[in-house]
């Protein structure tokens, strides 16, 4: 069996340890992927506090992953030993029912898209996730990073980038489309990024100006704090979509009121607290309030092609894997820019 | 100026009265209408009842309205006396902005439509709507009601009839999806006969199963009553689109499982409590909540057009104008199959 060094914790709160798992060897369609880097994302964090309540522990978060191929299974066909490939929020899923026979895998209705961490693989073990030197995962849930992007930059692409990309294909982004993005944190960054690159007129509305000259520089056409009721008086009817990323609880009326008529709201946020608005906020203007989750796994290869194709990668803090610990509490302060990306080779050096 | 006989309301909660009232003549671009059949529909109840907080009385209300044109001002080219005719929930509306260049009047971003009765029309008077034995109203606001049509059942159409088959049209009803209409009253049950007709596969779900008899006939598959929690388990994933026609609240967690990934559960009523939903109802599979008000003109035309071909009205019991009062009581407690209609003829009669 491979070994790999990893980073757990061993119950909720408690600070990661440095460890030793076990990978399985590829199978005939699977490749082990020696891990360069590995994203923090804020649900790693919900899931090691146990917030969501479902942890098994000890937990190896971790779903933003970027790498090289390390070994092959005899029948894998896509991939060879030294591609740069990444894995993102789920290794498998059914196959077989509409939404996987679709690309939209994410929303697997065969029993549900199997997690890269805190889930229980075709093994029959917990699965373990990114936080790690190395990972088996199937060919056809695995995805090519191309050689223009920086892997470290790549990492957070497979679970922030996609996050926002698909709900801007799915609702249109693109030239002559006004769009707004709430939040500039990990997802938000990206989603100023993206929809930038694909023509679409940005503004960012953040709860204060701080973060304005980088959204500028990320493509963003106008920046708004939306702690100022002025923000929301003069934006009315301004945006054809708009997407939330955060898990704040929203005024969902007054930004419904910043939509056109047939505008779309859409939330990537999870918010614990129940959603809550005027049925006239929709009614009024044949408004949308949407979902979504991540994107399937040709879109997530379709999106990183996108990113090759315009330069873009996250914009990173590297880290070692004893600042994990530490760094978790930074992302809950909002204190990172804006994505921290975990450098796995700092783990064997630790080791010795 | 014409005389009209009409059912007013003095104050809210009043009995409507007989009374006359003044009509414009009709202007270069108007049509004077007579009036043979008006609708009752359930926002009337609401403004006669002042239970939206903006009601201005004496109030006529009435905005379901089918007669024949009884004279015509000079520039009028598109109707001529004796054309049989309807007029709807607006009679007026900027003509400027980008919703009414676009055919979406009813989402006039340039002062709002202007509502048939109780809202201020351009001669700066309180318009009084269709309980009444004549109108006078612009020709672009006016509607052809095809010969095919029966005045009575075409009447509850310009209201009842629009608020079904806009959003119905607009998120892609027709053969092969699969159509919830939530509520079997004026407007689901037009709900059911319209989506039926654009070839969609339709579901009914009501309270109970008193109306399934007529549902069916009306071109409903299926049939399910919503007090039975075996009908949300039966049904989980198994609508591309659910509209909902009731002012009640609703559990839209409940509803929306009922909706596949990329499903649309549209909002017609417009309940009074806040809307209350979990992020993840939405995040899950890619759903959206939306809302929709009436239809434009254009496809308030098309809609007349397409049920003239589908032999299609409004299920309809007629009334006179003695009885308007009582009907109202008839309407909130869902006592009506399906639609009050005004026969204006009872008014003179009553007159003598």
């Amino acid at each position: 069996m491979p070994q790999a060094v990893a980073y757990a914790t061993p119950s909720a709160r408690a600070p990661f340890e440095r460890t030793t798992i076990e990978r399985r060897e590829p199978g005939p369609t699977e490749v082990l992927v020696d891990i360069a880097w590995a994203g923090i994302c804020h649900s790693d964090i919900h899931t090691a506090r146990n917030e969501w309540g479902e942890a098994h522990f000890p937990l190896v978060p971790g779903h933003e992953i970027a790498g090289t191929v390390a070994a092959v299974g005899s029948e894998v066909t896509k991939f060879a030993v030294g591609d740069r490939v990444g894995v993102g929020v789920f290794v498998d899923s059914c196959r077989k029912c509409p939404e996987c026979r679709s690309g939209r895998e994410q929303y697997c209705s065969g029993g549900g898209m199997v997690g890269t961490y805190n889930a229980v693989g075709r093994d029959g073990r917990w699965n373990d996730g990114g936080y790690s030197t190395s990972i088996t995962v199937e060919q056809d849930y695995t995805l090519r990073i191309p050689d223009g992007l920086d892997l470290a930059e790549a990492a957070p692409l497979l679970c922030a980038g996609i996050t926002l990309y698909s709900p801007l294909r799915h609702w249109g982004a693109g030239p002559g489309k006004r769009v707004a993005i709430v939040g500039m944190g990990g997802l938000g960054h990206m989603g100023v990024k993206l929809a930038a690159a694909m023509g679409a007129e940005v503004t960012v509305l953040s709860q204060s100006l701080s973060k304005q000259e980088d959204g500028r520089r990320f493509g963003a056409a106008a920046y708004h704090a939306t702690s100022d009721p002025e923000t929301f008086r003069t934006l009315r009817s301004s945006f054809d979509l708009i997407i939330s990323t955060v898990s704040a609880t929203l005024d969902l009326d007054a930004y419904l009121s910043l939509l056109v008529v047939d505008g779309t709201l859409v939330n990537v946020g999870l918010p614990e607290e129940p959603l809550s608005l005027r049925a006239g906020s929709l009614n009024g203007g044949r408004k949308q309030l949407a979902g979504s989750n991540i994107g399937g796994i040709a879109e997530t290869q379709e999106m990183l092609d996108f990113c090759a194709e315009h330069g873009l990668g996250a914009t990173v803090e590297r880290i070692g894997g004893e600042d994990i610990t530490a760094a978790y509490d930074r992302v809950v302060a909002s204190d990172v820019r804006y994505r921290f990306v975990i450098d796995t080779s700092t783990f064997a050096a630790e080791q010795g």
